[in-house]
This record gives C-alpha cells, sequence and structure tokens, in this order.
C-alpha cells in the first residue's frame, strides 16, 4: 500500500543482513521506519507490538529467525533463537507456524547452505502472505457485492474490529482486503471502525490505513457496535484473527466475541477473514488457545499527540486503581458465518476447512 | 459517601439562592465542587456533564428550576426555563421526571408562594432519591448474599458498566449501592469494572468510588467483560439506567447491550438497579427512547494527568477520520434477569413493574 505516494510493504528485507518494518507504536501521529539486525531486535519489535497483526509476525519472526542463521547456522541456534521468537506473543498462530516452517526446512540442509536457504525462505512466506491477502480479498468482494446488489444507490455498511488490514499482514490485509478492493471497484461503503481499546489499534491504525486509501469511515467506541447493528445500520461484519482451531472457532483480539454475539442476535453476516496460515490444526477447539495477558498500562494509560504537537502520555483512570489486560477473546464457532479465505469461503466447522483444505 | 473523611453528597443546597455539585469532569484527577447560581448554569453542567448520571441530574434539574421559580415564578418563565432544562440530555427520563414534579406542584400555587415551595420540593427529591437508593442497595443485597453462599470462600465477581454510584445519584448509588452494602457487611467481593469509553466514567468514576470505600477491583476495557464471562470470572452483572420502558427495556450507557448479550449467552445473572423515577410508563418499548448523539471529540481525544502532573487533552485517532459518538443503548428485557427498584426486585416485564408500581 501507498504512504504519500511511495508503496510500502509492512515489512521488507534491507540487503541480506537486515530488514526494516513500520513502527505501529508511532502511528497514526508519525510514520517512522525501523532497520531490525539480529532476532533479539525482532523479538523486541513483536513483543512491544511494533511490528503486530498475526500474519505479519510471522514473516517478521521468519526474517528474524533467518537474521540468526547468518550468525550461526548450528541447530542449537536455530532451536534456541526459535524457542526464544515463539515466546514473544502466545496467541497468534501464524508466528508459531512460520517458525517451524523455517525450522523444518533449515535442520535437513548442511549447514554452508542454511544462510541463503533461511533468507530466501522468508521472503518467500512474505511474498506468499501478499498472494493470499489479495485471495483473501477476491473472496471476501463476492460477499461485498451481493449485499451491495441488494441495496441500490447505498452504502454498504462494514463494521470491524482491531486491525487487520496491510498493516497487520505484509500487504493488503486479511478483513480489509475485500473493503479496498470492493471501493476500488466503485462499490458505495461506509466502515464502522472500533476503536479496539485498550490499545486503539482501528482509531490509529485501520482509520490511518482507510482514510489513506479514500474509504470513507468513522471510528466508534468499542461499545456502539451492538447499537448500531440494532439499528440496521450495519451490513456486515468482517475481522481477522489470531488462530483458528480445526472446529472453526476464532481467536482474535478482545471484544470481537461480543460484536459476533451481537451480529447473531440481529441477522447480521459475520465473517473472519484469514491465511490458511492462522488455522492451528493441532487444536481441537478454541477453548485450548492461550490467551495472551498484558500490561496494566495499556488499560490506565492512553498516548496521543497534544494541542503543541508533542506525543503525551497520560494517566486516565483512578489512581491506585489496578487494571487487567486480556488481549484477545474466542468467538466460538456457531457465531461465525463463515471464514473468507485464500481458497474462498467455508462454514466454520471442521467439514468446512477441510473441504477447502484437505491435505493441511 | 465520605471524600477524604468528610461526607458529601452529589447535590447540596447552598443557602436559599445557590446550591453545590462536584465537578464530575475533573476527577478522579482533582476534586473540585462548583457552586450554581441559575438555571442556565445548571443547565450549562447539565449538558456538559459536569453534573451526570439519570437520578442525579433529576434532582439537578429540580434545582435549577427552583433558582429559576426564584427570579420569577411566573408560568411562562417555569414552563420556558423547563424546557431548556429537559432539552439538556434526551435520554434519562428521571430529568423530565423531575422537571414535571416541580411544574405539577408549582403551577397550582400562588405566585408568592412558589419559590419556597419549589426550594423545598428539590429538597425532597434529592432526599428522596437517597432513600431510594438507600432501598435499592437493601433490595440488591440479597442477590449478592445469594451468589456469595453458593461460592463459601470466594470472592463474588461483579462485572459494572459505567457509573452508577453515588455519584450517579444523590447519595449511595443504584447498581454501586448493593455492592457497597455487601462490602460493609463483610462479604469478599471483587468488581470489573468497565472503562465506559469514551467518556471513561468506569476508569474515572466508578474505580473512584470503588477505590474510596475499599472494594477489591479492576478496571478493564469495554471489550473485556465477554471473554471474563466465559472464563467464569463473572457472577453477576449489576448495571443502571437512564431509563426503563413500560415493558422493562432498559436504556443505559452505550455498551451496556453487549455485556446483557454475554450475560445471557453465558448464564451470568444481569440486573438492572433503579429508583422509579427512572421508569417511563408512557413508552411502550426501547424502541421510542431518544438516543443522545455526543460530538466526535469524545472518541477522538483523551483527557488525563501527565507525567509532570498537568491535565493534558490529547488526540488519538488518525488525523481527519471522523468519529460518530451514541451515548445509549437498549437492552431488550429479554436479556435482563431482573430490576433492582426501591421496592424490591421485579421481572423485566410490564407484569412485574405493575406487580410493584400498580398505581403509578
Amino acid at each position: 500500500m501507498k504512504i504519500n505516494g511511495q508503496h510500502y510493504r509492512s515489512v521488507w528485507p534491507i540487503g541480506e543482513d537486515a530488514f526494516g518494518i513500520i513502527d505501529q507504536t508511532r502511528l497514526p501521529h508519525e510514520f517512522v521506519t525501523l532497520t531490525l539486525r539480529s532476532a533479539g531486535q525482532a523479538a523486541h519489535a513483536i513483543r512491544t507490538m511494533q511490528t503486530r497483526g498475526a500474519p505479519l509476525i510471522g514473516a517478521v519472526g521468519a526474517y528474524g529467525l533467518a537474521l540468526a542463521v547468518r550468525q550461526d547456522a548450528g541447530d542449537d541456534n536455530i532451536q534456541q533463537t526459535l524457542a526464544m521468537l515463539e515466546q514473544t506473543r502466545p496467541t497468534a498462530i501464524n508466528l508459531k507456524w512460520a517458525l517451524w516452517r523455517m525450522r523444518g526446512l533449515l535442520l535437513n540442509q548442511p549447514h554452508g547452505a542454511r544462510a541463503a536457504l533461511a533468507w530466501a525462505e522468508a521472503g518467500r512466506i512474505a511474498d506468499e502472505d501478499v498472494a493470499m491477502s489479495e485471495a483473501i480479498g477476491r473472496s471476501g468482494l463476492k460477499i461485498i457485492e451481493q449485499v451491495a446488489a441488494k441495496k441500490p444507490g447505498q452504502p454498504v455498511n462494514i463494521l470491524t474490529h482491531c486491525n487487520a488490514g496491510w498493516l497487520a499482514t505484509v500487504d493488503y490485509g486479511t478483513a480489509l482486503a475485500p473493503i479496498y478492493m470492493a471501493h476500488d471497484a466503485g462499490i458505495a461503503l461506509h466502515v464502522w471502525v472500533d476503536e479496539t481499546r485498550p490499545r486503539g489499534q482501528g482509531a490509529s491504525l485501520t482509520a490511518f490505513e482507510l482514510g489513506s486509501h479514500g474509504v470513507p469511515h468513522a471510528i466508534v467506541a468499542d461499545n456502539a457496535g451492538g447499537h448500531y447493528m440494532q439499528q440496521g445500520l450495519v451490513d456486515l461484519v468482517i475481522v481477522g484473527t489470531d488462530r483458528v482451531t480445526a472446529n472453526g472457532d476464532v481467536a482474535n483480539k478482545i471484544g470481537t466475541y461480543l460484536k459476533a454475539l451481537a451480529a447473531h442476535d440481529n441477522g447480521v453476516p459475520f465473517y473472519v477473514a484469514l491465511p490458511s496460515s492462522t488455522i492451528d490444526w493441532t487444536l481441537e477447539s478454541g477453548a485450548d488457545i492461550p490467551i495472551e495477558e498484558r500490561g496494566a498500562d495499556e488499560v490506565l494509560k492512553v498516548t496521543g499527540r497534544a494541542a503543541g504537537g508533542e506525543i503525551v502520555t497520560v494517566d486516565i483512570a483512578a489512581p491506585g486503581s489496578p487494571a487487567a489486560n486480556p488481549a484477545f477473546d474466542v468467538t466460538p464457532a456457531r457465531l461465525v458465518t463463515g471464514l473468507i479465505t485464500e481458497r474462498g469461503i467455508c462454514s466454520a466447522t471442521s467439514e468446512g476447512l477441510r473441504a477447502l483444505f484437505p491435505k493441511a
């Protein structure tokens, strides 16, 4: 996607001994890129959410591991680096998927060949993610076209939660890919952007993306979506996911479950967009997904731009009050209308997933 | 309730030509009281939410009208002041209820007697609200006692949304009154305090109240409550309300509906606490309740205390992105386990309400 007319991916190689990312903790107020030169720097960037989004941290993890292999291509270093990177964020499965894909490729290869192989494979993971996002966009576009056909002359109202756009993937996005394609195809859209407390990825990242691309949208408090569904002002919900289990349960940013309940209660279709790297075939249901607990300060403090332009962090809560901060929740498959994948749309069931991905 | 050892109500008379309120927009960072000397000042304080909470703005409106009557006791002035005050906030019915109660009393009285009558009636409305809050507390305490009896040695986990404490009433509160009584009775409690974006009344006011009273609690993002219910970490939800219609539908702070859906989905009892002044017998269902739309800046900006101690407002969203800000939603009666009133607990049905309030 383009920033000020220049095309960016959200992760890119720099020579063969470094890679670049956008520091997403600085958005929307500042556009800053970072150069990462080691697996440790990659782990730090993932943990602090300078780079985030389930598909994206898979690619970043792969590049991080490739940098470690360049330093020391031995099995022990690969195993230890993999374990270090894997522990940075527990819920998204794409990180684990990418790291174990790298490991599987490398351990059978001669040490001298590993560095070049690892670098190429990280690039392949990134390229494949872009291709998957484009294919997800094409799959999801059909859903938006169907809704648009039923309300000629009126915009299709879509609600999304958190950020599942190009900043969460290598390019295009998952939930936002169909939205960009529909907008580019001339379909009138309006997107309700959930703020997504506590980190505000909707207000800061999704709104930034949609605004940059010219897609009409409005930021709303996370509390508002149910009301808009009751009022008939939401035609469709599309969200991303950090892990889908074999039965179709969906882990995604905290609060997704509440929107799925409201969609179900109001007959609003609720779709989840994902590359197949987000499917965890080893878990039977969402009850087994580890839910990351993040720091209380994400709830108790807010960072933004003050009137003078400086970036300031303020305390917003009653002094001395503690906070709790689960980062994800699990939406049961029964509340999901369908899964939008790079191979098309399927039901959120083991049968539906297996029909699209028989050999996975 | 006490602030630094001194007892405060949230509205109090000052002589007979002014009244005091706590400026709730300054909490939790500063405790500032305001002296209001006219109906216009009262309207401003209600509109800007320096004073808020459905029961409280009824009492504040009554004092405001009483000040206007002292200036000019004529019918026209009473009517015009009533209309001006009534328009400040459209959703809570208590304001309308208090103003029309004042009007009904005054219009049949000789002009010379009206000022004293109005002042006394405003005081009576405030005193009655305190008595109703105490009675609500006693009604709700029974529910908490029943839950506590089922889990000896473990705290009762209660989730609440927005602020329905003593700051939202004249004293004690509605949803929080049973919590204070249970805590004072030695029942172990833990309260999940919904932050309540966009204005953050949970993080700023409810947490302030609970912390001041020593009730264990944790602030959580509005997105988190559904997850906690799925995890079995919520025994009970208690919220306040701005208007209950004759069929038991409940208007309350935006986001309440989402928590009611999650409670229903997880078998968690969902109670609404209210004085009978919150019941709108003229509306058959919640679909007819006017929902206040507030300014976009409440979503796009956040005010808090910076590291140096100064109060700062920061932009948190992508520059140029618009926001929408509905302030309330309607929870259908089918999702409400019961209504906690000053006369006891009833089902959220017309039959339940009529059984407790046959003559209203």
